[in-house]
């Protein structure tokens, strides 16, 4: 962990304090950093797989909600979905924070939290950069590892997509926050600390899904980036979507920042086996057609218009 | 290239359209973007080698000084230069942008910038994110492979240390930009468009080069990097210092942001050999010996007050 640049408000004594600070507080779970560059080993025979992921302070999170670990958490937590969503095992992750003088305190329960997102997939902190800014952000690059990597392109008509886990949790608790009300606890819990299915996505790779992305523009946003890709009609059955309590159907399929995954496969994938390894929820929701890229969203047979992506900080 | 979030002034739509005008602008030298991670070979038997760097606006560069396709360059430049640091090879370039309204226009110029940069030394951009934000600011990570990095704690008693360039352009241009001049088109271009020593860097580790850094905060404070690293005194020669045209022997010492190289090698390298190869300077100032770690300052043979680090926006 570098810092390559002063800055004006910090000085260079105070950066590097603080950057020194943040890699004691990460303890075991930073390996390998004070060289210019992170050096690590992919298997042999495997791909590198590489994903980038900012959270912004008021655009992606509010201080007021969010304890700074699980800022820090929920950030790398973002990122590494990316890395489930391709099916990888995490290999690093490598953060650059952008810093204003009102995040120096917290800096360290911020670091401390992307800490424990790695140290809970078996990785590490790598690398990073700080740098001075007027708005406090957080970059996280994840770099994993996989021999077949799962692709957006690969949903076939015919093929059955499922979700992991149920949605609309954490948009049952923005929707909170915004009315001035704190969020039951089920619901802050999902959105202040999601968990990247990352073990999750390599046992349905192995059990034969060849697709994923993972929900973070909300259901029907995503099955429709799925669609796009593979050049296929998705068609959504609304009464399936697995809903967290208090959500409705539209909320399920509309809100983000779920960090669950779909996958599509083109043959029935074992939900109960799921379900008894890992204890999460996994529900077929959708199916494959041939026809014009899009996401068609049915309710009780019939045809509905699809909800659209969620919108939260404008509301 | 994803966007995961939606923002408030952006708008979902325009931030989607931002980043197909940037995957458009960028061409072929934009490569497997579209899915929810890079997927990237290492080849057999090398190691990959992986850094992150940010550079805010107002901190790092300021809009009035260059060009939004130089800020672009500059800023994957920046980061290109700790694979050099490494004497690794490039794979490829992840970009995560912070963008306000007022940057929103001259984007796909800036992502011209970073193609630039990626294409100049044989990679692609190849994933990124882009977040709506208060403030604009770019960072890179870089990938890249190699057998044996340079490492920064491999500096022995004994060694000589070599930097690349002529050093003290980008801080004489800095200077001249605060006090309200225009730099000379010299000076300018060591700061707007600087070069990442990769092919350098592994031509030097190959000619035995074994430790390396590469000089963003001024040559004597990553000369100290390297001291303490290495647990070594490095001694060096003010006399010896390449300057660049106009630059006093303080000022290429202590100007940063140079992105030129520093290596250290227990054997004489090949200065006429290098020049000849890469039409660039390669000079010996500095030496490795026995004591605490720390830089020395010798000038006509007396030891000098070593000059502090670069601080360009504070002045």
């Amino acid at each position: 962990m570098t810092s390559k640049h002063d800055s004006i408000a910090l000085g260079e004594g105070r950066e590097f304090d603080a950057i020194r600070q943040i890699i004691d507080r990460l303890g075991v779970r930073a390996r390998g950093v004070g060289d210019d560059a992170a050096v690590l080993d992919v298997p042999r025979g495997d791909r590198l797989v590489a994903s980038v992921d900012t959270s912004v302070e008021d655009v992606h999170f509010r201080r007021a909600w969010l304890t700074p670990r699980e800022i820090g958490r929920r950030a790398a937590v973002a990122a590494l979905s990316d890395l489930a969503a391709m099916g990888a095992a995490p290999l690093g992750v490598l953060v650059a924070l952008e810093v204003p003088d009102a995040w120096l305190e917290a800096l360290t329960d911020v670091a401390a939290g992307i800490g424990d997102a790695a140290e809970e997939v078996g990785s590490h902190v790598v690398g990073g950069n700080m740098a001075r800014a007027p708005t406090f952000s957080i970059t996280t690059t994840v770099l994993g590892h996989c021999f077949a990597p799962l692709r957006r392109s690969a949903v076939r008509p015919g093929d059955r997509l499922y979700v992991t886990g149920r949605l609309g949790g954490p948009d049952l608790a923005i929707d909170a926050w915004h009315a001035g009300r704190m969020p039951d606890a089920e619901a802050r819990a999902r959105f202040a600390a999601p968990v990247p299915r990352l073990r999750e996505a390599r046992w349905l790779a192995a059990a034969g899904a060849t697709a994923a992305i993972d929900v973070s523009d909300g259901l029907v946003a995503d099955l429709g980036h799925l669609a796009r890709a593979s050049g296929v009609r998705i068609e959504v059955d609304a009464e399936r979507v697995p809903r967290h309590p208090g959500a409705d159907a539209v909320r399920a399929m509309r809100g983000g920042e779920e960090y669950e995954i779909v996958v599509g496969a083109p043959a029935p994938l074992d939900v109960v086996a799921f379900r008894a390894r890992f204890g999460v929820e996994l529900t077929e929701v959708a199916c494959a057609a041939e026809g014009p890229p899009g996401v068609e969203v049915r309710d009780a047979g019939r045809r509905v218009a699809p909800p659209s992506g969620h919108d939260h900080f404008s509301g």
